[in-house]
């Protein structure tokens, strides 16, 4: 399997327009570097949707996805606009954008009949077992109170991860885990993949850096080396 | 194990006030009469749960608690009020009261360190399968197209209660697991834990029954019928 | 007209049971040393409506109200159990509890009909006039920086009365205006009429205070002077 | 003043991708071929607003904006992302996806800072005054009862548009108030504006026409025609 950095463009100054474009071209840059052998993954917001889908060649994600069908729902976007775009999944549940579990539950199947992505974050590994049970490709475990502090949750809580990897495998053995919150390096990639996931969600790290190239490398370097060591 | 009748009194004009206490005497009475081998659990408005939980014996549930601590949160109500009214338990994620998976965990939690029973509710099997995944004390599944419809899910769509216990059982051995929806009387009661759950939640059929006594005594005998027979 | 002091609960550890009546019996008292002549408002979470309205003379409001009629409503609150419980008057969109505007229009309607008091939190001048133009019969400004500070608004930021009472005054020549957030004695409720609204929206002052009864009565004879002196 | 033929995209199979930008160039036709005397505006989704924003010279508005900073607001637009997109405007509180009131205020103010229009939606005479208040360019009042219905407000309830225009301008002279729900040809747009208003705004009756661009003709040209007989 390959390891994963998915990278949550959240609604920063650089998430939308020109530097947006420029974020993800720099990561599809840094994915055909290492020979597409990690997957990095842009969410940006649903206004770049369809120019980043156009541009990159590596997986675009959208940041969320409403429980609606296609139809008289002003404001919302179902998953069917946003397959249109030629994104090829979506987040759901971000700590900044928590939904109810019926409505996780009603995207997840309805990406699975359309052939979309998913990856569902959660706060705790109870909660990620909870996702886990609605079977989306991937679950991301993101305490929130270390979301863009900057202190790895792989440093200061390892024992989420432990405990989330533990939980989720009782209850599905295919869902891949991410780590998020805090990671900024190569170094918390790492820590991630050693304590049993299979890759980080990041945001603030690589939106407001000042080369973005380089820390994409940085976590994508890290991440294949340490799946190697495992 | 006891069978299970939980009594959602919703908001109806028979869910509060003079009414709403009767109709807890007289499920109290049910239980009395026999011998507290049915569970009757009440689940009243907030306004109601002082009143009834001084006034009857049996296990009274507040229909929902907020996920928020003691402090300055207007019109919200934290689990340690409730349990301060004398209340049993929580009833949580009803599908006219949908909550968040990451507020379901919260008060669950919470509710173990207070001593607060906990019963949440699910509107799929995959949905049941993930809130076991939080470990409340009981689960109930209720398809709400059925809710209200006096149509049993039971009938309807029993797949809906075998794949639930199904599903339910790979993540948790412990949780209880109700049937909702639909239910109106001894009958449908028998079929719901046939089909491999512990009992009912019913809400429609009692509080606008005009011998609600004799609706809470059919489905209890069946309840017990049923159990026996397994 | 007589000067407002109306006290939010919140759902503080002394705003549910025996320490909630206590603090009902004092405001009680206060209102009946000064001869009934300032109205104050108790404002206590839905569990203790029914004990408050039933112990004090002294109008008792509930913390919200849910857009919702009678019937199957899990875990909302409908305006006629507000009103069966004794209450006098319901609080609505408090900044830990907004509300949409057009659930603000369906209440404040209802309550008409009903007979039940409206007051309706706001944040700025201009939702103030907002409001005011679904003519409750009180609109209390309440910018949500400040409350809980102890830094009364009258001081910090006075404009925002003024302004408040300007804006809402175009809209509606009868609404009552009250000041809140950051009041803690009567000096505030001083600065609060002079600045020309009709009392104060309090909270934690008086919730967390060794002495309730001292603090509503610095208040409420402050508010009296204030209002005889203009 | 141009009369106003606002179209709602929502969220139809037509509202993205090619029908979505033939609709606008055909809307744009419109506009073209009555010297853009009418103002014609599509309102797509998110997903769309930049695709149409190059494409056509008539205005494009976003369904909605979230009353959220630049920032960590994953899965939220705030309007600074709105406007780059090249969007004229921005309509707000559809009975789709209503709003909280401070978010309304919120979000009409950051429009003005940053030059983008306002349409903000209401549901009764009560509720226009309300959001007039916060002084947007544009309220649209739609019953909900009748949205998508093809019963045109203006035969059904022509009270409510005429209550409406009386309640609005006793807040603010110049907000300029729409009439919406029901519309479906010419002749309802014609009744519309000879109740007091400027202008429609509809949704289904042009999305799901066989031939958009003959019912926005024929919706334009009334318009016109109206607005000049008065």
């Amino acid at each position: 399997m390959k390891p994963i950095v998915a990278i949550n463009y959240k609604a920063y100054p650089t998430s939308f327009g020109k530097a947006a474009l420029d974020i993800a071209k720099q990561a599809e840059s840094v994915a055909k570097e290492l020979g597409f052998q990690v997957e990095i993954i842009v969410i940006p917001p649903f206004t770049e949707l369809r120019t980043l889908a156009q541009a990159v060649e590596i997986p675009v994600f959208a940041q969320h996805a409403d429980a609606v069908k296609l139809g008289a729902a002003t404001g919302h976007i179902p998953l069917e606009i946003i397959k249109d775009t030629g994104a090829a999944g979506v987040m759901l549940n971000h700590s900044e954008n928590r939904i109810r579990i019926d409505q996780i539950d009603y995207v997840v199947k309805k990406a699975k009949e359309l052939g979309v992505r998913t990856l569902v974050c959660a706060n705790t590994p109870e909660v990620s077992a909870a996702v886990a049970a609605l079977e989306p490709e991937m679950v991301a475990v993101e305490p929130p109170e270390l979301i863009g502090t900057g202190i790895p949750v792989s440093k200061a809580k390892p024992e989420i991860i432990t405990g989330t990897v533990e939980r989720v495998r009782k209850v599905s053995k295919d869902v891949v885990i991410l780590t998020g919150a805090g990671i900024t390096k190569g170094e918390d990639v790492e820590a991630a993949i050693k304590l049993g996931t299979l890759g980080v969600l990041v945001a603030s790290a690589v939106m407001k850096a000042k080369n973005p190239r380089e820390v994409i490398l940085d976590m994508a370097q890290a991440a294949l080396k340490a799946l190697d060591q495992k």
